[in-house]
């Protein structure tokens, strides 16, 4: 019976990197999986002994981690990658981005997109995707069928789009989505209001009060620019931090995603009121956002994770690369080259975004009785060699061509590179097929 | 007979990328190889017409580029990757890399880590790497059993290393590499003093004299941090630039690697003298030294290439990656999402470095007449879909793991990933040798 099969199995491994305790490396150890559980970590010497007749998978040379957990996504967006780089925001949005959504964007386009980008995610390790796009509907059952852990956004925006006209409707479509995957155990669902420049006080007051009964997280883009701060100043008589205070929204339900217009004081406000940041380093590179204070806001115990945003503004769903440039940037940035050291950095894509998400209990490290949400590197590799230290290498070495195999709540969903639940011609020929309908043909430019 | 092994042979592709002229993309062409240079570069559709017998290699969905060039490398250091992270420049050198270096530097460890540079470089599409470090001799001849291009610097440093005691023997041994290399079509030389931190006026001075007699460059670390300027006023009694300046060191012949503390005057002066800026975008946020100024460099017309640095300090010898990285913190660093476009970081790894090395003639770019330096991408795989602009891809969403075939001169180095010129099992082997000897065993630690 191949490993994943099984009511339990045991995976085994040059190194288990469990994140809890954080920076701790076990060497030569295996895991044991219990249907969708962790039942055990321990020694692989004692393994045989303990657990004789167990399927087992050995993997000499690879390191097991927690599955990687990207705290902000648009992944439908993925059809667009590279559809416009290199231009200023306002261009890239209103002459590029909106104009290509308002042609395209519907079930059938968020399902490829949403296919597409979760093909990659399982291609680097990552187990579970925090999602904010319209028809989340769509987005739920692909992650679903496809095995993948999700936690689906409910949008909201004060503006009409293919998904719904006005905020009664985007409430009143989000719980029906909530409500018909209550009983998944992969799918979550959040609350997207989509920033503080889109949504009125009064639709934030009322996802509030939702969140809070229906006990799920805020997903909010917030302070991407600091043109939003003179923007907002000027339209409220207030910052959008501010802003949100008031409107009670700051708590540790909410997920305020980018955050790189922030004082000191702001900090501070940030701590106190245990937000939570998703820090999305390229995407704020490369449109020249602003620069999260990531270094900072750890010292004040924020908990921070990281997020790919969307493949038209990265342009890859790359975790492992993202938080490679959260950890460079973070000790750039604050010309501290101890910022960030690599385990922290890998604490950022795993337990801190379970933090985040309300389910440090249930995911985010290789603890007995969590989730078996676990995949397998091999840094065998000559671009991982020597080996002098695993979670440095796995952070600054490692690519995520070297994610050989990945489980989601103990279901083996990649094998050896291979998607186990998902059609890639069938994917790839889509995309191709959205690339005629969606983009000038750049590529036939000469 | 396999491509590569023909007098003449033809690469036909879905993309050429000839980067001259800058961002042309050529969709179904061919270049055509005689012996070690390109003949021609023409519509696969014109190939079979012209070219009727000719021994033909056709790659569908790959994009063929000029090969990479590394503009600053310290390739044996390969071994200590990963030894010692997320520390203070001065623990991570003192404490941890010279002493380390101290104990094991010599012929053997060269060969041995250049190799597994040299094994890096070839699987991440790098066909010429610009080298300073001890042993020049072992990794000249390295590089040229290995059929790899390199520009071998000729270290100097005022202190002893197991290299050259002084000065006199330094620039005596140099000359004797570059004396040995002068008949290999693969190996050039340069000068490479230190740092102006750790080399005197009359070494520069000698130096200088010399380089221009043989017609070489001059491969220099400077202004890698802030630091150094106010160290350099205070011992000479002149910022490193003035005194580089005042020994007549500022010209087109001087690869200034770093360059992270410039003013705009400064940035003037390096404009005005024609002085190459390497930058290295990943060491210098890892070790926070600071950030060079690129968008304003370019903006002054100079000339900027990009080096990966040692594996020590980065910890990755990814040539593609670090461009992206350099064009990614332009924007943010700039504060210009418009600032070193894709076609712009792609001429930073190729025409741009050539130039650098005053071969512009010879190589950078795919144009008749140039050495046949070229790599084969693989854009097919789902983290490259769709296409809608093949440069885009290039710079800011493939790996270098989607770099399949590797040409230098003429003469296939690297086919379907694997080198054809090394043995990755030797190198892998001898570098985990090397991580017993050299190495705390990190990986063992729970």
């Amino acid at each position: 019976m191949p490993a994943g099969a099984a009511e339990r199995f045991a995976l085994s491994a040059s190194w288990v990197i469990p994140v809890e305790p954080a920076a701790a490396v076990l060497k030569d150890h295996s895991i044991v999986v219990e249907r969708d559980r962790i039942l055990e970590v321990l020694p692989s010497t004692e393994l045989k002994q303990r657990y004789p007749d167990i399927d087992h998978q050995d993997m000499p040379g690879h390191a097991l981690l927690p599955g990687l957990i990207n705290m902000h996504a648009h992944s439908a967006m993925a059809l667009m990658r590279g559809l416009a780089d290199d231009l200023q925001l306002s261009v890239w949005l209103n002459d590029h981005i909106w104009p290509a959504e308002q042609r395209w964007m519907g079930p059938e386009y968020v399902h490829d997109g949403t296919q597409l980008a979760i093909l990659e995610y399982l291609r680097g390790g990552i187990t579970l995707f925090n999602d904010s796009y319209f028809f989340p509907d769509v987005t739920a059952a692909v992650a679903s069928q496809s095995g993948m852990r999700a936690c689906i956004g409910l949008p909201l925006i004060n503006f009409p789009t293919a998904w719904a006209q006005h905020t009664d409707e985007y409430i009143g479509r989000g719980l029906e989505v909530h409500q018909s995957f209550k009983g998944d155990q992969l799918i979550s669902t959040a609350f997207a209001p989509h920033a503080p420049y889109t949504v009125d006080d009064d639709s934030f007051l009322r996802i509030r009060k939702l969140a809070e009964e229906m006990d799920v997280p805020i997903h909010l883009h917030l302070l991407e620019t600091a043109g939003e701060v003179t923007d907002s100043e000027r339209e409220h008589g207030l910052a959008p931090l501010a802003r949100m205070q008031k409107l009670n929204l700051l708590d540790t339900r909410l997920l305020a995603v980018h955050m790189t217009a922030l004082s000191d004081a702001d900090i501070d406000t940030v701590a106190r009121h245990g937000v939570n940041v998703v820090h999305c380093p390229e995407s704020n590179l490369k449109l020249a956002s602003g620069i999260c204070p990531v270094a900072k806001l750890l010292a004040a115990g924020v908990n921070v994770s990281v997020g790919t945003d969307s493949a038209a503004s990265n342009n890859d769903l790359d975790l492992l690369g993202e938080v490679r440039t959260a950890a460079l940037l973070a000790k750039g940035f604050s010309g501290d080259p101890e910022a960030v050291p690599a385990s922290t950095a890998l604490a950022m894509i795993t337990i801190n975004a379970a933090r985040a998400l309300g389910r440090e209990e249930q995911l985010g490290s290789l603890l007995p009785g969590k989730q078996a949400d676990i995949c397998a590197v091999d840094l065998s590799a000559p671009e991982t060699q020597p080996i002098h230290n695993v979670i440095s290498h796995l952070i600054y070495a490692t690519s995520r061509q070297q994610v050989r195999h990945v489980w989601v709540a103990g279901k083996q969903l990649l094998k050896d590179r291979e998607p186990l639940t998902l059609n890639v011609d069938q994917i790839v020929s889509n995309a191709r097929r959205w690339q005629q309908r969606v983009g000038t043909d750049y590529a036939a430019q000469a």
